[in-house]
This record gives structure tokens, C-alpha cells and sequence, in this order.
């Protein structure tokens, strides 16, 4: 059986403009029939982090670290105009009203569709967060090597 | 016959040396002969806007939001160093006595050269604006999947 | 005897997580077997410029943009979080403890594995950079149509 095309994503940032480019390209690709890899890295990783709860880490530098950049799916800011959260809210309030899901729902969709979430591990070691930090969507925890094998066979390869 | 080989870029962004980026690849690659997509979306779209008159849009909101982002190619702000301005105005210059080009004449050259120009529709939903707050030489107003539709075929793929 | 499969990056980001992302595939991929060209262009010039000494232009405005943005692969900001110098030097420390290298080790390691370092010179041009400016490591100082001439050759290609 010939194996199907391949789109492999690098999602390097945390902003919620480039994680809905993400996600739309992601699923629109998926629903051609094409075989999806997001790959979460650095500030990305804030995009697959659970909505809920304190993120445990060790040490004071990594609990300020983490404290300040909480992350979730919910809380991802614009990258400009996020206004103290004004213009972000304010975007939200615009996708809205022309039907586009916020990301927690674009992240079900990419699912129900068969993308693969990859989160980095390197940038886990390094932020000092455990598997527990990520919702259960996330297929696998993996590094650079892992993102190359996926991407060699793409025939798109994007970083975002 | 054969087809050109492809080059399909996402510009993702509206700063100006990102935009500058974008099209001297563009453009070089298409002076080497290949088929060269820039697809614009999200604060991209505001390399494409025109330059003059104010943007129509329905709802506070999105009049506010087009008032703060009014774009067009001889606005973009540098991504650093903006400052205000000053920071853009003598990059401007030093890019002037190197006869570098700025980006108006660069959507010419780049046209010149039969670049397509596609606006990506779904981010023109999501802040209100309609085709006529572009310039003529974008060519189509499509979404995610006719940028697939290039981007498989494209021997190189950026998003910038 | 077949060609190596080869991996293009275009730097354009002179930001500490972009850069330590883009050596992290660079020597990965390297190591992979693979034939890797780093191309820095615009604010990525900052990650190989030597970090000692000041740097020669001619001019107020170019002196004033070198002196702003001086560069060196010890001083690169974190695009987020940097706070005046405390959360890049921060993450550093997290870095440093689980092993993972410095940006100006993992030049000496991307170097060692033989990947290509090439400066785009039309960026050179406009900030008034000479090809002393920068460390030893760079191979050449070209352009887009060598870049282009690159990346139409490779299986992965990325715009960092």
C-alpha cells in the first residue's frame, strides 16, 4: 500500500494567532487526506499544556519560569495587540462571530482527524516539566531526531 | 510539457523586514525561472493592503481593530527597533543608499516577474475586511486548502 | 555516488530560543547523515558575529544600528521573557543545568559535524557589514539565488 503524504509542523511559538494558522493549515491538510505531524517545541509546548491546575516543576527558577508562562490552550496570547489581554479577548470575540473554533476546539478537531501531537522533550528537560503538564491529546514525547525522520519524508515541512 | 518548479510562501507576518524577506526570495526565485505563491495571511495581509483611505469594516470591533492595524506595504513597522518610527524611517534609508528597494516597488518588481499573490480569505472574515481593501495586483482570494494544494507541489516551502 | 540528503535553514531571528532551536536540527540532522546549510540573513547576522570588539560601519545611522543591535552569540535576547537580561540569563542557567550547550558551543559542534554557515551579504549591505564583522566559522557570504539554489536541492527546508 503506498504510504499517504506527509505534513510535518514545527510549532516553535505560543501565540494564538500562529497556533490557529497552525491548527488550520493542520487539520485542512488532514481532511485531504494527508498524514499530520505537529511537532510542540519551546513557547509551542504552552499550546498542548493542560487548562487546569498549577504546573509542577523543581526549583525556584522553574516554578517562576512556569508561573509566568503558564500557557494552555486557553490563555495563549496574540502576538501583537494582546493589550493586557483586551485585544486578545477581542479576537476571540471576531472568530466567533464568523464560526472559527477557538484553539481547544481546533486541538479536538486535529485529533478526530488523526494529526499526531509530538511534544519536545528537550525544551521539557529544560523548563523542567514532567509528562503531567500536557493534555492527554499528545501522542509522544520526542526530540530533534524524531522531528527529522518525520520531516525528511514530508513533502511539507513548516516552522511556526 | 514539464511544469516550473514550485515556490510557495506563507507570509504569516506584517513587519518589514520579515515582508522584505519574503520578497527577495520571491523574486529571485522567480527571475531563476520557478513558479513562485505568495500566500498572505493574518497580519500578513497587511503587506497587500492599499495604502490609501480608510478600511471598511462592520462592528466596533473590527473598526477598531483595522484603525490599530491599518497596514498597507509603506506602514510595516520593523519587528525590532521600530521605536516609534525612527527606528523603521533610517532602516528605510539605509536600505535606499544600498538601492535596495522599498516594499511597494517590490510587489511591482515581483509582479513583473508573474508572482501570484494569493489573500487568504478566512483571515479577511475573521477582521472584516472585504477584496477591496487590497491592492490589484493580488490575484485570488482563497483559504488553507488551495495554499495546500501549492505547497504539495513546491519543491521549497516557507512560512515567514 | 549519491548525492546526500540535504536540510536548508534560513536564520532570519537573532533571538536566543530560535537560534538554539536551529542548531538543535542542525546537528541533529547532521549527525543524521545529512548535508546541513544554515543561511543567516537579517537579525540572524547576530548570532555569528564575533563577540569581542566593536563592530567597524561607516556612517551615524549604521554605527547607530550596530552599536543597538550589536549581536555575538553570547548576547542574544530571549524573544520573550529576556527582562532587561534576567530571564535570558535565567534560562541559561536552565540550560546549562541539564547539559544542553551554549549557542556559542553549539557553533563548534554544528562546525565539527561540517555543517555550512553562509552569510547573506545583501543584508550585510544595508546594515554596513564587512566580512570581518563576523567569526571564522562562516564558509561564504551569498545571497538569495545561492540560498534558493540550496533549498531546491533539500528534503527539509525551514524559516527560522
Amino acid at each position: 500500500m503506498a504510504e499517504k503524504e506527509k505534513v510535518t509542523i514545527v510549532v516553535f511559538s505560543g501565540d494564538l494567532d500562529k497556533a490557529l494558522a497552525s491548527f488550520n493549515i493542520a487539520t485542512t491538510a488532514a481532511s485531504m487526506g494527508m498524514d499530520v505531524t505537529m511537532f510542540f517545541t519551546f513557547w509551542g509546548l504552552n499550546v498542548i499544556k493542560k487548562n487546569e491546575g498549577p504546573l509542577k516543576s523543581k526549583g525556584l527558577m522553574r516554578k517562576m519560569l512556569n508561573w509566568m508562562n503558564r500557557g494552555g490552550s486557553r490563555r495563549l496570547p496574540l502576538s501583537k495587540f494582546h493589550l493586557f489581554g483586551l485585544g486578545t479577548w477581542m479576537m476571540k470575540k471576531l472568530m466567533g462571530e464568523v464560526r472559527m473554533p477557538p484553539p481547544e476546539d481546533m486541538i479536538a478537531t486535529a485529533k478526530r482527524l488523526g494529526v499526531k501531537f509530538v511534544a519536545c522533550n528537550t525544551s521539557m528537560g529544560v523548563m523542567g516539566l514532567g509528562e503531567d503538564a500536557f493534555i492527554p491529546e499528545v501522542d509522544s514525547f520526542a526530540g530533534a531526531a524524531t522531528f527529522l525522520g518525520e520531516a525528511r519524508k514530508s513533502t511539507v515541512n513548516l516552522f511556526i
